[in-house]
């Protein structure tokens, strides 16, 4: 998507330690305008799946998941990250997630009224590097019996080895923007 | 607003502890169509107000404020809790808040880039009960010297006092479904 590739060149910034920071329209100001050409583009690539859900696991996540639900007019459901009081054990799927954002290991979670084996999910996430949170809500969807049509990503590392993990496992992948190197604070894509 | 009583009638859970459940629809499945609705009823109570951003708190607060931003047409910018890699100290405005769900206190974070003395921000949240997230929200734009038009709230706990906290220091505050009382598992509206 030129118009992703465009923004993530004129307003992203690499810092040290493999961080591509675009939280000047994705995650943390968001772009809703830009956002919505995201939605629409996923929609292209989506669109025939009869996708019943939107599933995205807190924080970045559900900004990009509400925006592309509307247009397949479908629910959001976001996992959430470790423990809560209004969260009760025996009624969720759980699955443990490692953050590199964060360098620890979460549980993340999802109610289990909210996915079923009728539904047919994309999953939808800011950034795919290691494919840790994929993975985590992948086995979310098949705890809960449902399909995943694939994964719409906004940005993948693609010299990080999630998205051939998730691909070898025959998970669709679709990246809207892939990024082939960072080296020297110079972003290049594939 | 009616439809939203209606919706925490149907589909609210009073659990023990004084948790209101509306994961059903707000913050954990989230009903887009009906927070379309809510992103409507935000801009009739403050489409005049002249609003340059929408802020709010991760993360049940993002999914409301990306869809209510569509109807003011301006970008979202939500607070980041906790400290993380791509968070640069120097580059925040951080305040406290005490999370009465978790039962920790952390700091809320945003960078300086995206709020400044030139905005006029709309808080949104999902729940009003305390106050302390609204409370760290309007630090945050008071330490950017942006103005606050006041808080759209999905649900506010009347009967707690974070409402009367905020108004008592001039801040508008407009809760869309205003909870009397929770007792013996019975929601009763103001």
């Amino acid at each position: 998507m030129k118009a992703l590739e465009d923004k993530i060149l004129s307003e992203g910034r690499v810092l040290d330690g493999d961080v591509l920071k675009v939280d000047g329209f994705i995650n943390q100001r968001i772009d809703v305008k830009f956002m919505n050409e995201i939605g629409k583009e996923f929609l292209k690539l989506f669109g025939d799946e009869h996708i019943t859900k939107i599933l995205t696991v807190e924080a970045s996540g559900i900004g990009i998941a509400c925006i592309t639900a509307q247009y397949f007019d479908v629910p959001v459901v976001f996992a959430k990250k470790g423990k809560a009081k209004n969260l009760i054990a025996d009624e969720v799927y759980s699955a443990p997630v490692a953050s590199y954002t964060h360098g620890n290991v979460n549980d993340v979670f999802v109610d289990r009224r909210y996915i079923d084996s009728s539904d047919r999910v994309l999953i939808v996430d800011d950034f795919l590097a290691l494919g840790n949170a994929l993975l985590g809500l992948i086995d979310l969807a098949k705890q809960a019996g449902a399909s995943v049509a694939g994964c719409g990503i906004v940005i993948e590392k693609a010299y990080q080895e999630g998205g051939k993990l998730l691909r070898d496992k025959g998970i669709r992948v679709e990246s809207l923007a892939k990024i082939k190197s960072m080296k020297n604070g110079k972003i290049e894509f594939c």
